[in-house]
């Protein structure tokens, strides 16, 4: 959060922010990026296997979260839930064939931000696996993640064993049929619309998604009616009791969004915050599909009782795409009742949240929040911002154990690293002086 | 709210805090009063015909919000209500005979509260009506209150015609009888639940039950499950479009919990909060049924765009029965989006509820306020606190035009009258003194 950058990134801040050789070109695209965002309109229309939404996804191809990587420079809990997930699928007979391909790249590893997607946690997704399958219908682009394992032992934390497993066969075999029969009849479920009543329910659409569920349940019943049968009795059941589900499609929501301004030359507005467990990374509008990476940070928060800060992982999971739309650490004052989970307090969060302001380039005219006299979520996190007042985005994240399988062990705040913004500055800059429409000016 | 106490209350005040002979009393019944409502739990069980519920309950016979009034002291709004309900419930052909028969005593005209029930604003209940039945488990009792008619033209804003009488109709016929069938195939809905996760969620469950409803909802949906067809869906769509809807659960709720201690000699502690639009009543534990009253306040809020203060009915319904239990204006904090709706701001919202610490006996253990670090709502009024501290109990309510089927014209604070406090503690302290156990100690 108020992390120094250095002097010379100071400079070039300065440099692109008041010099009209370049504040006037970036404020422009700045202004594009921040009409599109403010218009998007994602809506959760399907749910399908992976292989039928990832264009040119095979069988031998793993998605996982966060900035590629290589695997001999995974964290052993993204390379614990990425061997689980190849013999899930059937690639491998073991945990240790699917260890011997995967470091021999015998498998296609690929980043889920590289082909459209995003997953929290240490998430993988295989070609069977469903997905949900959001589409901006004023943007016209699409995004998918997969669906929420709920508690216990669980895939994203790196687990293994058959309670994994079954409950991912149901989730293929049950859930996703069910919800996206379900879906269709309701001919989609408008993200932001349930996001923007859940910010006044309590959420702030990260960490808290227990009115972001409810209120899903509740757009889903009309559909529901009619339906009858223990599948979607299980299904019912399932989603009823995993507060945390609507996460799964806030993020897939909110990274089609960006994806519209992810290509909006000399734009310094930030699309993606992203970590791997090893590496943190973050994409600016301006420079498109480039990573600017630092080491993942640890969370600072709370941890469950009989957790301490050596049982952490460094932070993991594409989660916090959803601050860059201004949710989650930036709309912390909206949810008082997440402060106790993250160990803070109500007063500390709302100064954080006004902290935000600083770094961005919008309030947001739809997304507000109360305790802040209904002021617009502060979005549209801007590199020149983040550098200049030293002070970088927080976001909300659950602290994983970095044993696979050992499950969630806290909660609470990740100060996302300044190196990442100062690179993407450094980034801008170059572009920028490197185009003849500037030197010529 | 601020209202000052008589000298001569305020000396009673002090005897009855500070004079071993009343106070060991006084606090040992309050003990038994705060147990019970502690261990209070609700359960919505079914939905019934009025005349099913109500003990001893004729064709002829009208219940109404507020204390008992004579129909000569009523205010144009209730009358207005119970002319067009006796004409609904076919007492009457006409208004005008409707009128002529509640003017002379030819039907029935009771107090809800004095038969186990409340209404919600200038509500009446006819013996057809639908009402919610919700018993508390542990404690025993029960209670009722008609169902939230929504929008638009309504019986309980004083309306009358076709599209009131349309929609009572099919109350009766269509929303009773599908909620009963769902609600039976559920087991009966736990009201606390639902109140106690509102309260993190947004809801201060008097005004506001955008959260309340939805939960609610959700609850439904396993019982809807195998459901289909035209009915379930009108009730399910006009649910979901009433965000208010459990408002006229929560009141049944706290009404057959409060109902538990109505009878615990000696006791200080608030059982009912209600008014008439003409009058405003309060009942003690220590003191019965007997009703201490003043004038009905005028309500001090924020007006809908065209309306004003010359357009406002005095203060009526029952819905503050929720503050007795330590929500709604008791819980202000836990609502920061209602804050605005009333015409305020959250800094002033948590001030006023910081406030009502003072004249309660206790924190709720189990009813939780995340932006007051989790601290338990304020409940168990009580009349001693309320005199010597000069604070009576803020409730939040709707502004009701004062001419029949105008409906509503904004919403806001009201500030209990002071009066009906000194009133029930002298019949308290008069209680106490005339019994031989004071007398002779």
């Amino acid at each position: 959060m108020h992390l120094a950058s250095s002097a010379e990134s100071q400079r070039v801040a300065e440099l692109l922010t008041n010099d009209a050789r370049f504040s006037a070109r970036i404020e422009a695209a700045n202004e594009t990026v921040l009409a599109r965002l403010q218009s998007a309109d994602p809506v959760l229309k399907r749910v399908l296997p992976a292989s039928d939404v990832v264009p040119g996804m095979s069988r031998e191809t793993v998605l996982h979260s966060g900035p590629p990587i290589a695997w001999e420079d995974m964290c052993d809990l993204l390379r614990a839930s990425l061997k689980a997930a190849v013999v899930f699928e059937g690639i491998c007979p073991t945990l240790e064939e699917a260890e011997r391909q995967l470091a021999q790249g015998q498998i296609s590893l690929r980043s889920c931000h590289e082909v459209g997607g995003v997953a929290p946690l240490a998430g993988v997704v295989t070609a069977s696996m469903p997905v949900f399958l959001v589409e901006d219908v004023n943007l016209g682009t699409q995004a998918f993640c997969p669906i929420n394992e709920g508690l216990g032992k669980v895939l994203r934390y790196g687990a293994y064993g058959p309670e994994v497993f079954n409950r991912l066969r149901w989730m293929g075999e049950v859930l996703g049929p069910v919800l996206d029969k379900v879906l269709r009849k309701t001919g989609g479920i408008p993200v932001f619309g349930i996001m923007s009543h859940a910010l006044h329910m309590g959420d702030e659409c990260h960490n808290r998604h227990k009115a972001g569920t409810t209120l899903f349940l509740k757009a889903l019943i009309p559909a529901l009616l009619g339906e009858a049968g223990p599948e979607v009795e299980q299904a019912v059941a399932f989603i009823s009791k995993t507060d945390v589900f609507f996460l799964n499609i806030a993020m897939p929501g909110v990274k089609c969004s960006t994806m519209a301004v992810e290509h909006v030359a000399d734009s310094s507005i930030v699309t993606v915050l992203s970590q791997n467990g090893t590496r943190f990374g973050i994409r600016t509008a301006g420079t498109g599909k480039t990573w600017f990476e630092a080491d993942a940070p640890f969370i600072k928060g709370k941890f469950f009782s009989g957790f301490d800060q050596s049982h952490a992982n460094p932070g993991i999971g594409d989660s916090l795409i959803t601050e860059t739309m201004g949710f989650g650490g930036l709309a912390m004052a909206a949810a008082p009742a997440l402060v106790r989970y993250i160990g803070g307090d109500p007063a500390e969060a709302k100064r954080l949240n006004e902290l935000m302001y600083g770094i961005v380039a919008a309030e947001h005219p739809k997304h507000t929040i109360p305790s802040l006299n209904f002021r617009g979520t502060p979005f549209g996190i801007d590199v020149r911002k983040v550098v200049s007042c030293g002070v970088t985005p927080v976001a909300n994240a659950g602290i994983a154990h970095r044993v696979p399988g050992e499950g969630q062990v806290g909660a609470g705040y990740i100060h996302t690293p300044m190196r990442c913004f100062e690179k993407a500055l450094a980034a801008l800059h170059k572009t920028l002086t490197e185009d003849p429409a500037t030197q010529s000016s």
